[in-house]
């Protein structure tokens, strides 16, 4: 399918790519592009990428330029990208926020090259040694504006997601960062603040933690996320993120009465609506 | 190791307790207890239990009698049947509060019969369909007040949890109760909350739902939980769980205030904390 992909920042996401790339012979060769020497010397070692190169000589090379890193190098990224390919490459993002990305890059004169797609698929960890074979798989791809790319960008973009397994959504950048929102990033937040919310404590009971069973685990897990990719996915998405923590708030709020008052009516209810996620989510499995 | 054992409530746990006693060898016969003659007969079928009985005859042929219904409910049943039993008889709770059970029944003459439990492994399904083998394994199983069982009871619960892999803690009733507040029952609300906030947004966007990863799968994983069993939990841990969720929405507000006024070094410092949990649960496993 490709002869040569370039894959800008060499990390969780784009080794995950590549190696999907690699395991389906989808590519001759993966270039890597990385501001850290370490995390790209650790890529090669791990075969994710074959080679190491400069933005520039990387971009050069490729029919396929895949940019993960994150969001607010996106912006600057993939302008100087759009500025030095040539009308037959294709250059698509990974990023979780897209409308500022989008935004960004509406006036550009390469703009229909560029693809921008929410692969929705990760883990709480991050870095080359975080990639993994068969990621991606029976997750859903969002890509988004596509009416701003050429059709031949947008087709190589979606057979390569479908042929890793994923199914795809169509949205603008605008919906997406709105139920990215709801779906992702406010799992973040209340994991972090779990996570906080024990910390707190255990500073007088080491005991605490012995105790966390699978529940606690599970609803923490995300707390170990990276600052440095989650802190301008917050900025990126700030408003509909406060929009949505409002309301988680506000819900919290309402267990809050429910246990003051001690009204098990309401609260029974509470839990009752909350048991539908359970019939959504499985439809959707 | 037991004749008989009697599991009074036929459902997730006691259900996977019958069965890891009757994998390893550890019973000849259980008997199962049950107010729903639905459950008990799907026990049955599903090898659970070999028999059905009624609360005195069950109580009556057992060596050990296992407790596992709602902690409302374990209140009284236990009254009942520690007031049924002989002195050669053990009985255990598996209930997720401990305070009210122990102080309720701590001047029963048969109190020394009693030994107080919390193996803490479950998972958001209930009823015995949700039983499965080789539960338990790995997890910490929290003993309470064992000052007031006898010795040979206490040495019998011991023995048997040990044997199907769980290790164990003491603690007082009281500290079990505050301590379970942080690790469990706080991860439930907050996902009861989480399932409701994007439910409440769900009436207008339908597609949410095609987007959510695992991210938002994990956080929300515990809403599926039955409000039967977790309402008389929140009620009985009710000042334990009000400080804790306290403390989790005053966490979510820093969130919020360092969102509002693009605070970026105190969002990256909020994240650097809460990455703290996972070093401390990695050091747990």
């Amino acid at each position: 399918m490709f002869k040569t992909v370039t894959i800008v920042g060499v990390g969780l996401i784009s080794g995950s790519f590549a190696l999907a790339l690699k395991q389906r012979g989808l590519v001759e060769k993966v270039i890597g592009v990385s501001r850290t020497e370490r995390s790209a010397q650790k890529a090669l070692e791990l075969g994710l990428i074959d080679e190491i190169m400069s933005l520039e000589e990387g971009v050069k090379r490729a029919d396929l330029i895949y940019v993960a890193i994150p969001v607010n190098a996106s912006i600057s990224v993939l302008q100087q990208i759009l500025d030095l390919i040539q009308p037959h490459q294709i250059v698509t993002d990974a990023g979780s926020t897209k409308e500022q990305i989008c935004a960004s890059l509406e006036y550009h004169p390469n703009r229909a090259r560029f693809v921008a797609a929410h692969p929705m698929w990760g883990t709480e960890y991050s870095g080359p040694e975080a990639a993994v074979k068969h990621a991606f798989t029976g997750k859903a791809c969002v890509i988004c504006d596509k009416e701003q790319s050429a059709q031949d960008a947008l087709k190589t973009i979606e057979e390569v997601y479908t042929y890793i397994g994923m199914h795809l959504i169509y949205m603008s950048s605008v919906a997406h960062d709105i139920h990215a929102a709801y779906v992702s990033h406010i799992s973040h937040i209340t994991s972090f603040a779990l996570a906080n919310t024990v910390l707190e404590k255990e500073k007088e009971e080491d005991a605490i933690f012995e105790l966390a069973a699978g529940g606690f685990e599970s609803t923490v897990r995300l707390a170990k996320s990276n600052p440095d990719m989650w802190l301008p996915i917050f900025m990126q998405n700030r408003e509909n993120v406060l929009d949505v923590l409002n309301e988680h708030i506000s819900q919290l709020r309402k267990f809050k009465a429910a246990l003051e008052k001690e009204n098990h009516e309401y609260l029974q209810e509470l839990m009752q609506q909350a048991n539908r996620i359970g019939k959504i989510l499985k439809s959707q499995n």
